[in-house]
């Protein structure tokens, strides 16, 4: 496609979009946004920058959905529990699986970390990539968030998805960097965000190609390969790019090297984080959080001057639903 | 931007492009090519696949370009040690780098697999990725092929070029999925076939963020992670992509489970092989070769109709500076 036709409809769609971020604020970090965005299309700016370059990589969890009580994928991991436990009776005696069974929540938390990743194994492997998709979009359809009632897919954040849709009009492409599974997300932000499986960068176990009798199966293999977070967020945005970013949002520390890695390339630059300071709405945390840490990024977004965007304050609507 | 004017420009783009591969003779490989994009382009055909589901993965070494007498990624590495031993006095007593050194091909070769891992993680461990990345650039604009004393870029074979071409303005976003190292790849291929760094799947080596006093780098540490090759194509193209292609082309078994996994989709399906059968402008080799062996995935083709294409019969021109 030529660049100038491109360009066009671009202008078009622009033009067109009276009032962006109509769920922000007026206030610093509405501006700095529809600043960044004004210098980087501005075709005669000393800081034009082109559209195959405008890659904006976004973080989930905490993000663009919310993460509390605890991370999503695990609730996905927890329901899964019970849809296979059909399968393996010795769950009923055996933990960690006996905890999720009886709805043990604080007991599992109290056996550690790996009682955790044995129930990721247990039910984000085994199947073939095709089975697993279906299983999330079972889930997905149905599971309700304990506290609001909601399915999952609703706790997104109003502000983020017209910031996505945002940044597409002005020609930028929207990628996830998420710490959570690729295949977990995959099965679902198409339909949620508008973004496509090849712009989901997210951490990844094995999987196997198998000649079947039935054809060639992709098969997942419970063998982590990939975390893609913290210092894994650059490397993974490297590996799946192959360029840099010129902005990113996060919330949390783990988002704490992608937004460096963004920072450090020449010509304009933006760095974002989504401060959980709303307690009534959502949920207020940061330093002392054990889900979605936000502490040295904090410190860091204070220094450099990143935008720090107070849920409580910049945010007129934090949930789709809200005032509907 | 909408996908109908997506269509729009793609359809004006369709018209003006009269012969659309010209180096192509006239037979049975350039009428499989063209039936297939007319049937999943055909708005109203049974067959239509929406722009968006229109991938094709491309073999890179002996599919877009040559691989005899080896890979020319080997030809970097060994060139790349040559620059390299000025840091590295003790490689001239030291094997196989002394090998190398000395120009000894043969005795290099004797020496076995890991002697080449040894080369390859010397040369493309150590660095990073954008030092990598230049010392790349710099081999592709001097280094030369030792048969043509060519440009190793344009070692490209034309008919390809054209299919890429082709297929990109017909809504097709092409991807190479290549055993080759993706950081190599993605250093020239932009320049060179047109395609963006994020349609670059290819081998790798471990990645590791580290912040240094000159800010955030990407070093490459010499640790194979992903093979990109045999069963690994079909893995590394779910990983990078999440959907499955409706093209695959290559020529060697190596390509043997992509294309497998190509088929074995929903829909029209387009599986394609280049047989090097022509001693004369390029190289002739199936069965026997070390480099590029084409043997169990060409009698699948000949089972199942995938379109193997006769490099003599087929292509009119090989090399784009042919006839110039």
């Amino acid at each position: 496609m030529e660049h100038r036709e491109i360009e066009e409809i671009l202008m078009r769609q622009r033009t067109t979009q009276t009032n962006p971020l109509p769920s922000w604020n007026e206030g610093s970090s509405k501006r700095s946004i529809l600043h960044f965005v004004e210098v980087v299309t501005s075709a005669d700016g000393a800081d034009f920058v082109p559209p195959l370059d405008r890659i904006a990589v976004i973080d989930n969890d905490g993000t663009l959905w919310s993460e509390k009580p605890f991370y999503f994928q695990l609730a996905f991991a927890l329901d899964r529990v019970k849809v296979l436990a059909a399968q393996h009776p010795e769950w009923q005696e055996q933990q960690p699986f006996k905890a999720v069974l009886e709805d043990d929540i604080d007991g599992l938390l109290a056996m550690g970390t790996n009682a955790i990743i044995e129930i990721l194994f247990a039910t984000h492997g085994g199947s073939t990539s095709d089975e697993f998709e279906q299983s999330v979009l079972d889930w997905v359809a149905s599971a309700r968030h304990p506290r609001t009632g909601r399915l999952y897919t609703e706790m997104v954040y109003q502000p983020m998805l017209e910031l996505l849709d945002f940044l597409r009009v002005n020609g930028f492409r929207t990628y996830i960097a998420s710490g959570g599974g690729i295949e977990f997300m995959r099965a679902w932000v198409e339909g949620v965000y508008g973004i496509p499986p090849e712009q989901v960068i997210g951490s990844s176990i094995e999987t196997k190609f198998e000649m079947r009798d039935s054809g060639p199966a992709l098969v997942r293999i419970p063998k982590v390969v990939f975390v893609d977070d913290g210092e894994g967020k650059p490397v993974g945005i490297h590996k799946f790019i192959g360029r840099r970013p010129i902005l990113a949002f996060g919330n949390s520390d783990g988002d704490h090297q992608m937004l460096q890695w963004t920072e450090a390339g020449d010509g304009p630059r933006f760095m974002g984080l989504v401060h959980h300071t709303d307690a009534e709405r959502e949920w207020a945390y940061d330093r002392e959080s054990a889900i979605g840490r936000l502490d040295k990024a904090l410190d860091e977004a204070r220094v450099k001057g990143w935008t720090v965007v107070d849920m409580k304050r910049d945010w007129r609507v934090v949930f789709p639903w809200e005032g509907k």
